[in-house]
């Protein structure tokens, strides 16, 4: 299976492609869709509308993995951050991707196997587990695999329980 | 001039097609576009983007003005709604629709010409603007066609201003 994990964002959208296979990770792409602070905002989400159309041309995704947003303090950057996870969503729809959302919980359970795991280790374990030389920058894009690992984890544990019950 | 006005919503979203000619109003159609709340979440979006999107082919709409969001409580509403104004905001980047957004209070002094109005004030300016035989129901009905009255006035200010300045 291959799943496509997302960060959602205005400026930086990080992504991560990874096949599971036979409980191993094989990574194929990551990098971040990148929108200019200076061009209309509307211009921005058609960006990353097309940013997201191009990943799901290029690659054969069957799943994705998206974080969902927690904002406590600044609602006006919640807003213009969750119309673009708005588009993002939207964009998989029109694919007919499966979209599965995962609180920052439940992220660095899929990952670590503990939810108070902290960024760092979170970051070591993604690395580990896609055999990458090195933490994927910017932090964006580590968050979009660990998603996408997380997915991964919860997709295999779904069907493991299944078995019993 | 056709304006569509939008109330962004994720259950409800508000719509009024004016024409504004010669400094008249003509009201070709207002109503909601309407999401099930038992639907999934980027469902509902797709079928948000499908309602815009019909409106654009009816209606040889040439601007359209949107509410800016305001939330000072539930950000979790906040979020979904946000997520919902996005795809509306893409609908109208597909369609090559110049977006004009208008605060609240903006609004409310496009229609009535002070902005400390309160709702059925603006609703008694919406419908006698507009020649209706009585105030267009639900609320967001007749808020999207306070946006589109805001946005003729906002226009026709402007262009006025041009000649002096």
């Amino acid at each position: 299976m291959i799943i496509l994990g997302i960060d959602p964002g205005l400026a930086i959208i990080g992504y991560g492609v990874v096949e599971y296979k036979n409980n191993r990770f094989r990574t194929l792409d990551y990098g971040a869709i990148t929108t200019p602070a200076k061009m209309d905002n509307v211009d921005r989400l058609e960006l990353i509308y097309k940013g997201m159309d191009e990943l799901f041309k290029i690659y054969d995704i069957d799943e994705v993995g998206i974080e969902e947003l927690f904002f406590n303090k600044n609602v006006k950057t919640a807003i213009t951050v969750a119309q673009a996870r708005g588009v993002i969503l939207l964009s998989c729809k029109h694919n007919n991707k499966p979209v599965f959302e995962y609180t920052p919980l439940q992220i660095k359970q899929g990952v670590c196997g503990y939810g108070r795991a902290d960024k760092s280790q979170v970051q070591k374990m993604v690395t580990s587990f896609l055999g990458l030389k090195s933490v994927p920058k910017p932090d964006d894009v580590a968050d979009a695999l660990a998603v996408g690992i997380c997915h991964a984890h919860a997709n295999r544990l779904g069907k493991e329980l299944s078995k019993y019950y």
